[in-house]
């Protein structure tokens, strides 16, 4: 299987905040927006593994910022970094002033899909080699991202998780 | 007015196809398709503008492939001529292979916004300046289409439709 | 095949513009009310040919009124012509004052609909005889409407469009 | 307030039925059905009083045949028989066969709807003059139909349900 | 087969109303309200049964209060009593004061599903044993019920509706 | 402030899953798992605070089993932990056989609001006294995400997230 970069699975989805995608402050409700990441990321994944995909996990979103009605909302999901047959997906989520058209970054997430195949078991899936100095701190911090779900889940001795162990030496 | 170029109204809306937005036969419904068309072209309109834009028609849409359940479909719209106050914005639509990533083209629509003021009032809109081979013919064809489709509405004289005429001489 | 009247294929949509279904501005949302007439407009097509129809092309659709949150609208869908396969179906959309109960025209659109086989092929649909002037009118633009678009596809030499030069001589 | 038909409250919804509106059987939702139902009657409501009209009940809705996926639907609503405020609202379902076109019942269902000003008051609604023999039916069973339905809420004595009462002796 | 008690099907669905649920007064949109509880219906009917459940009727539902945008809403739905395949299953709608926390009783309802095998034929489910004193009348009140909607569908003859006639007597 | 236990805010949202809510594999679609989520998160955090509350972060969502359409899906969602201004919801899905009645885990994920007044800024809400065994691991838990949160976005130095620390040692 030949490596990818990470813009081999970018994927856009730019699109407005229509009245019934509002929640009662008249932003855009957080559920809808978990679902529009949920679209893009799907999409990545699928991009970088050519394989069907599931959503594994949710591993972070961070909404720091309220969407208003009618703001033009992008999101951007692109491969963070492929295991054996799972893929860290990065997503970034900018709204855009309509006057100046500056845009600003509203939210971050990281979700986590699984390639698999027409039984539903799992697949593997191409390497990923990062290519800015943004993708590369990402890569890195994928895998203590991994760690550390797997000491949450008591799936990882805590003293074998190196780089994660590291952060606190 | 700054004028503007193509590029920068050009707006992605990369989604898949979920059960919930197919026809009977298991295809994308094509209001859906209608839907998501006028969702990105109000996007590219208020790009080119910075000012609030109303649908003002579809010119012409040709659903020349169907697009199953489960397709990746890229919608790309970009403002292909700008009149006074209203703009036509030229869409295209992908499908994608998923196992080969091979793009093919699904559709072409043209939509017309105009650009409105607080109380609705239509408001003058920055020039385009085309780039490319193909954004300059679909620039020229658009003034076509615009003194095509008034004097369908009856509201320009066939004669004086000159370069309506020069297509039949 | 017993030819049809536009009246055999009448369909009635009348429905509420509820919040869900508007813009930013508090008007029915182009894209909503796009596909509500895509699916009037393929019943229409249906009672017509009594087969299963898909869209071909949205020809021409003029939003010339605003359709406020509340409003009652009522989409009116009839075939306009038949040809080999094909039907051009014409869309009249109005809306009703709550108070007076004045009905007012809000947007006219055409949809081409194709009606096709199991597999997907065209088949054969009846012939379209008008019976009223406006009926007659329509039907025979519709001629004038298909050359065009044939002519701007590329399709027909525009010296062969006949109907449609007569408009320039 | 002059009297009205209820040939001036009809209010025709036909519609398709789609994928996202079907129940796991690919039959139409029952919920998806009363919703449609819903909003057909409030039309019907509306045309009767140009008032305002909220749902007051649903008194009676009979299921008696599924309709499956890609069925055309028509709701037919009329007001059947108006009260000092509030009008019963009596609402048909056909369902359309595809290649005979010819139509069947699928259900019936009556509701009932209060029309109110703007401070959400109760305001009085024109009368009911019916003309057909089925609405002159519908109409006096109204009566009965409002008797018990004030008798089950405690609301009238079993003996003043005069109506009513008639049917038990 | 086991008798069960409403408790074995109690369904408890709480939710938010969000902007896109609403009608034009800014309330809880009684479609909206139908389709949730016939889902919650749909539930309880199930659970009693272990089969699918076809929703047969909606006998009766009073909206009584209206339910505001962003309120919480809790539909509780449990079956008051089986018949030989059908079930009548009675609904409680509940709305909460944000503030104080305090329940408010807003609507009722009363649906009826049919249990059905695979083929869509009625089956045979089990008897229903009320608790609660309130179970209990509801039990006793749901004969009276199912004799009154045979007496107006003229499928029993008025004397022979010994519960119903004795309220009269 | 009285202090509240994880009961106090238990909400229950039971629902089907409709053909218009899966994915391409007919499951329910991951996006629209995560706005249910939200939806029964935010009314646990309201009824702990009495506040408007808006979602903060997806701390965790593990997708651990496919929901296949037409399951009755039960989503549970308690505060797990108050902080001074936010909370930390815990939410258990779960899936019910249809024939055996049988309740599996199919997913768990973790939710962080904050409590917000009129003009958006956070305001105190009550401490949570935690009851059950399962209710205090949570509890304790929910410290460590947090610290862990925070270095993760660099606010907090690995040396200071004591709790945390010392399940690497």
């Amino acid at each position: 299987m030949i490596a990818k970069t990470p813009k081999d699975s970018l994927t856009t989805l730019t699109d407005i905040v229509l009245p019934g995608e509002t929640n009662p402050l008249n932003n855009l409700f957080g559920g809808e927006l978990l679902a529009r990441m949920d679209r893009a990321a799907s999409i990545a994944a699928r991009r970088h593994s050519r394989r069907v995909c599931v959503t594994a996990s949710v591993n972070h979103v961070a909404f720091n910022k309220a969407v208003p009605l009618g703001s033009v909302v992008t999101v951007e999901a692109k491969v963070s970094r492929a295991f054996k047959s799972s893929m860290e997906i990065y997503l970034d989520v900018w709204i855009e002033d309509r006057e100046s058209g500056v845009k600003t970054k509203a939210n971050e997430a990281i979700y986590t899909f699984v390639a698999v195949d027409e039984t539903g078991n799992p697949v593997e899936v191409p390497e990923l080699v990062p290519e800015t100095e943004e993708e590369k701190t990402r890569f890195d911090a994928a895998l203590r991202r991994k760690q550390l779900s797997l000491v949450l889940a008591g799936k990882l001795n805590p003293h074998d998780a190196t780089e994660l162990k590291a952060l606190f030496n």
